[in-house]
């Protein structure tokens, strides 16, 4: 079945920078290529370091009917992530933890299937259970009618099926292994925006590396917004949980969120009623503008850590979503260029940005599992050197009301 | 090819209340099955009774591309539903008389084609062509824009693909065959419903059960509503057809219909310019809650029955659209929790009900072909037993306005 | 792989009017067919003319995927049409020239991937691209919000695909292909208009001819408008590329067109921020209402002609979209039976038509590559000829305002 399949993609020879790679194309709407169900493993390449597979399915069934699923996998860690939701990050797992949560939205709904206009413009919800979710890239943040249409939630790329999708296999060690989606904003008049969104995982590892690379193919400048929403749930998130960051400036989102100013950085366990409260987030960063912002559990024993550069990522959003289990029990650590209100107020307040024709905009963050407690001191006391002595300045009034 | 395809399904015996049943998986998006066209019947099961048949096939072109639709058929009665359009009844026929209408909608639309938000909320009529369709569970009845969202006509359910697929047979005589499909309504915040929409058929007779289970699977109590869209048109439907009910209370559903009152128990043929009109009626019923309704054609041969019960379906909708036949002849007989009003309406009047986290509501139809002047009478008979010497109440004014 | 797809196709002997044809059935939803990809050329039906192709691809990878496509081709001729949107023509090139031009748009998106209510009722734009959209049927123009609902930018047709789908190869010379699709916009109470809409072409000719029957099948008069949105770009407009028309009379769309009244026969290069100018034009027509217009490249040795009927169509839209390359350059000559005004205002201005029950209106127009000089003076001088010495008049007031 792999053989066969192997000889539908296209295997090129790729030179990158610094090594020489296989390529295998799975998407690729120019030249008709969707192969399906396929998979490769370190056997199939000759890879002589640690072994992974990397495997493509095709999902059956209500509404995630020929949605894309691919999973790559090594002794202790994997990744599941969706080519048909924008690349969108479904899951992580290693040492029996996952990185993710549990949405009453179960299924990996096709976009075909959603309505992003729908219950006033927030048709996102009924495919939204990633793991880490590209809101963007030509608005983000909270529905708004405005300009005559209606900037739906978090925008269009979670929900655009990928145009291609490329497996790449590094042919030296680390063996480094990369998979890579074209999600095209293409709308006559008004957007072409197109993204690169990959994913890199060296075998072996605990992390993976996110690149993004968005582009404005058209002759005029246009606005841009992401947030990369990244979200967790159990076992990580629990009572007694604690954001880490190091956090120049705080702000409640809204005056709900005021109330929990004065704990913002633990979590209350699955809470009835709670709804969310969300806060809006200037950090630190090095010299390099290289920060890192993490989720630990109790004991500290468990986390999950985010890295990422202010100048391409200035703001975090911090979405405490700590209601029950069902109703999803999750918090988000988002990092963006804006926060989550209507574009309308991201305009004003000036966090909108824009590309020049034939300008790219590149994005990395590296996501990491901490599965034990060396792991997430090391990297607590990361974050804590990049804070440094200085301060958290609270403020207690929203910076916007919708 | 049946053989072939019978050993994708995952075969399990299951207990059930009363007899062991054979069980075929068709859809399962947990397991990644969709098996497609597919076909079994009563030689394959080695039952002993009467003879049937089992299929599921996969329609192509158009708008219906890729719509499944399953047969069950016996000797004298056949039965066509569509899993993509949550289990929704096309059609029964048997002895020559169809159960059923013609709708100007003549193909099983997928709903992926379908925009239920487009012209102003009433996208369904894109789809609506069921002999039976599901109008809920999370609201149901006219569009209106309320709570910052459209409440879109008769909900989503009936253009919701199911998740599961399962045909069971039981083992023993009279060896009923029952197919049942897992209909998610699931939003983040917003919905966690998730209904097992099922229909049983003992072969050889010319009736069916429909029996629904709709549970929250959430943490908060939810609202919900049901209207058992029931739409029946030639032969049965014909000038001087007869509506017949145990009718405690019936009300015009709005000023036009007031017009109807006098004649509501018979129908007109064709009639152009007649558009439609709608009572809203308060069945009477034995003392378990049980009652029927009937259509019955002119010369009191040829009928369509539904036996559901109050204390589950405590109203019913008529629906006459006795329109021209290209136009859609054809009248509903639809019991539910909530008459056709908008969600806004229903709520004011205290006819939405609600679901505790994790109750269930179940909902049993008997739906019956009366194929001549005998099964007629007797149906009818058992409907005047029903009314016995209760009178009923002819209210002139409609109770809600929209 | 060719005669295996052929198995699947119904072939009939078909009986038409001068000649026998042989019939290939690609879709039909009614016999559950949809062949996929499929091809025949002149050996396999032992034509004796001149050499061609008809094939049918299924396309694959983000939006577009499972949109069809199909080429017919001869030695120096070829036209892409896709019959999952609307019978939309996406090109047609010979001698190196290209009918068509370059969207943002550069899939063929399937429309499950589409929401025309989008951006205000504007998600159209998501999808177009082609060289000729139809715009109607049961509406068109640009988008109002009217009777409680959406009219969506030109309507439905471009984005409906097609439940029937026909090849039809004459059996006499000129052997002419014929591929014919069928368009239903079928709504329950609200549209039942049904369109065959097809595209003939003669081997070895540079020209096809579109012929469209749509028919009201319901009971009830129905409006209907058609715009055929027909769009060039490159090579043939560029800078001093001229429009080439018999004018009775013409008028800016809006305020912003009034300025370019000076010099609407000739083009403007790739200019940025030029947007749109949009004239009305009603032109003249010999005896029998045939008229026909023309854009010519600068030299006058490339053009693109098309014929029609002013009974049929008596309004032409010249859409002059001179904006850069990549925002999309590009004109549209584009015969109608409305302008592009929204619905409200064409009703207004009487020139939405009407079918009565059961009535068809027929279009027929001549798409015309004119590869060299002499083609475009002998096109340019039968324009001449049909406008004579009547005179042009020029209108400096829009007829309506949006």
């Amino acid at each position: 079945m792999k053989i066969k399949l192997l000889s539908f993609a296209v295997i090129l020879g790729m030179v990158s920078a610094s090594s020489v790679a296989q390529e295998f194309v799975l998407i690729d709407n120019e030249q008709g290529i969707n192969v399906g169900n396929w998979s490769i493993s370190d056997k199939d390449v000759q890879a002589k370091g640690k072994s992974f597979k990397v495997e493509n399915t095709v999902l059956k069934g209500g509404k995630q009917e020929g949605s894309q699923v691919i999973t790559i996998s090594s002794d202790n860690f994997s990744i599941n992530l969706s080519p048909t939701r924008g690349m969108g990050i479904l899951s992580a797992q290693g040492d029996g933890i996952r990185l993710g949560w549990d949405s009453p939205v179960n299924e990996v709904v096709n976009p075909a299937n959603i309505n992003l206009e729908s219950r006033g413009g927030i048709g996102w919800l009924d495919g939204f259970n990633e793991m880490m979710v590209r809101c963007g890239f030509e608005w983000t943040g909270h529905a708004v009618a405005a300009d005559g249409m209606m900037y739906t939630l978090h925008g269009r790329a979670g929900n655009t099926p990928v145009s291609k999708l490329i497996v790449e296999i590094d042919e030296q060690a680390p063996y480094t292994i990369t998979v890579k989606g074209l999600i095209k904003e293409n709308t006559f008049k008004n957007s072409h925006l197109e993204t690169w969104a990959g994913l890199s995982y060296v075998p072996g590892e605990q992390s993976f590396t996110v690149h993004d690379v968005v582009t404005n193919k058209g002759d005029y400048t246009r606005d841009y917004q992401i947030i990369y929403h990244s979200n967790y749930g159990q076992p990580i998130l629990q009572e007694g949980a604690k954001f880490v960051a190091p956090v120049k400036e705080i702000s409640p989102f809204n005056d709900y969120a005021k109330q929990g100013l004065k704990d913002w950085q633990t979590y209350l366990g699955p809470t009835k009623g709670f709804d969310e409260m969300v806060f809006n987030i200037y950090p630190y960063a090095d010299a390099q503008g290289q920060t890192q912002v993490m989720l630990a559990n109790k004991a500290g024993d468990k986390g999950a850590g985010i890295a990422f550069n202010v100048q391409e990522l200035p703001v975090l959003s911090l979405w405490k979503n700590t209601d029950t289990l069902k109703q999803g029990y999750v918090t988000g650590l988002e990092p963006g260029t804006s926060f989550a209100y209507p574009v309308t107020i991201e305009r004003e307040q000036k966090r909108v940005r824009q590309l020049a024709p034939g300008q790219s905009a590149t994005f990395t963050l590296v996501y990491s599992l901490l599965a034990n407690k060396q792991s997430v001191d090391a990297y607590q006391n990361h974050i804590k050197a990049i804070q440094g002595d200085r301060k958290t300045q609270v403020v207690n009034k929203p910076m916007a009301y919708e």
